[in-house]
């Protein structure tokens, strides 16, 4: 069944999704669809269509869950624009809780007037993405940040992508904690955070973890983690 | 370091990489290289350069290994070219030791006179990424290949993504066999396998396995069993 998130607790969707059921999906009265509000998931019929509004009453309550059991956020470096397409499609799919974007001095890519029109469109491919992949939970988008930002968050366990011969791994980190909820992983752009900018975070908190012996391009590394941590968390 | 695979064992090496060493990486003589034959790394001195050719000598054979542990083969569906590119990439890059690519009953793509020229294509991206990410092994490609080639593998575990609900996960498999040296994983295409050809590969010593709950797309499971492997196997 097509999934869709809603903007309200009336359950309203976006033009564009009307847009897709009505010109993509080319759904008829009685069509059913799911329709995701505050994480909770209702199986809707369609009771009107016409060439520009669809109507749809709720049919049940879906008790359906796909969730991690724990919280994840990534925090990226501003890269290039594809390949944080690439990171954001990925890990929602991959059941990412959260993202942060933020600046460091390696990131080649600057803040400019048309961040808002990239965030919208990372926000949209992110929709998708978890639509597609039937997650309950629409992963937010907290950008541009930087590394104040960074220091202030509270999670359980924070985690910094090391670029320096360290001696925890992330399996090591991700095997001795148990007791936590929420999980930040920083990773930085190409070349890697600063010997300053690491330890700014080490000095709030972070732990520095590496991947591994290999090295992994910045786009692959988050999916790399998300992929990690679901498996570890999995059955 | 730049590293260059080798054509044999005389370290010689292709015109395009001599043209990245003169026109792309802009090199000079003394510039050290790595050219890497037969899954040995070799430092290598750039001692003449011109518009069109390069020579270099060996200074010293290295002593560098992050292949992993265990070989990797993952069967992929010919689906298109743009998610076959990514996957490629992308496992090359985690790690994997070869691909097969077969046909399979819901394969959108058929196979024609093209198909070599993308080979070439596909063989170049696994190259680069090889390089890249300091590979000493180049993985291959076995492509084009049927369901009966698959059925005739003789790896020591050998799992098929299954679309059913199965017992085993892939987390199960992987944590309950250490005696074993190469395994392979089999994804199917959009829409999975059929229950016929599943049933096939079943009858012929492959383990249906799943990933968890999450459903994902057919060019983010393979990356998703690259990362778990290797998440497994390291430190």
């Amino acid at each position: 069944m097509q999934r869709y998130f809603a903007n309200d607790k009336n359950l309203s969707i976006s033009n564009l999704d009307k847009h897709h059921i009505i010109n993509v999906m080319r759904m008829r009265v009685n069509d059913l669809i799911e329709v995701v509000y505050d994480e909770k998931v209702f199986k809707c019929k369609i009771n009107n269509i016409s060439k520009n509004d669809v109507s749809y009453e709720v049919v049940e309550k879906l008790n359906i869950n796909t969730e991690l059991s724990k919280k994840v956020t990534i925090a990226v470096s501003l890269v290039n624009e594809k390949k944080l397409d690439f990171i954001f499609q990925k890990c929602t799919e991959l059941g990412i809780y959260d993202f942060i974007i933020y600046e460091s001095e390696r990131s080649k890519v600057k803040v400019n007037e048309k961040i808002e029109k990239k965030l919208n469109r990372w926000n949209l491919i992110v929709k998708e993405a978890a639509e597609q992949s039937f997650r309950n939970h629409l992963p937010n988008i907290y950008g541009i940040r930087d590394l104040k930002f960074l220091s202030e968050q509270n999670h359980d366990l924070k985690l910094v992508a090391s670029t320096k011969k360290v001696e925890k791994s992330i399996k090591n980190m991700l095997q001795n904690s148990t007791n936590y909820d929420r999980i930040i992983i920083v990773v930085g752009p190409e070349g890697g955070l600063t010997e300053n900018e690491e330890d700014y975070l080490i000095n709030n908190g972070y732990v520095p973890v590496t991947f591994g012996d290999a090295i992994l391009r910045c786009e692959t590394a988050p999916l790399f983690i998300m992929s990690a941590i679901k498996y570890e968390l999995g059955r």
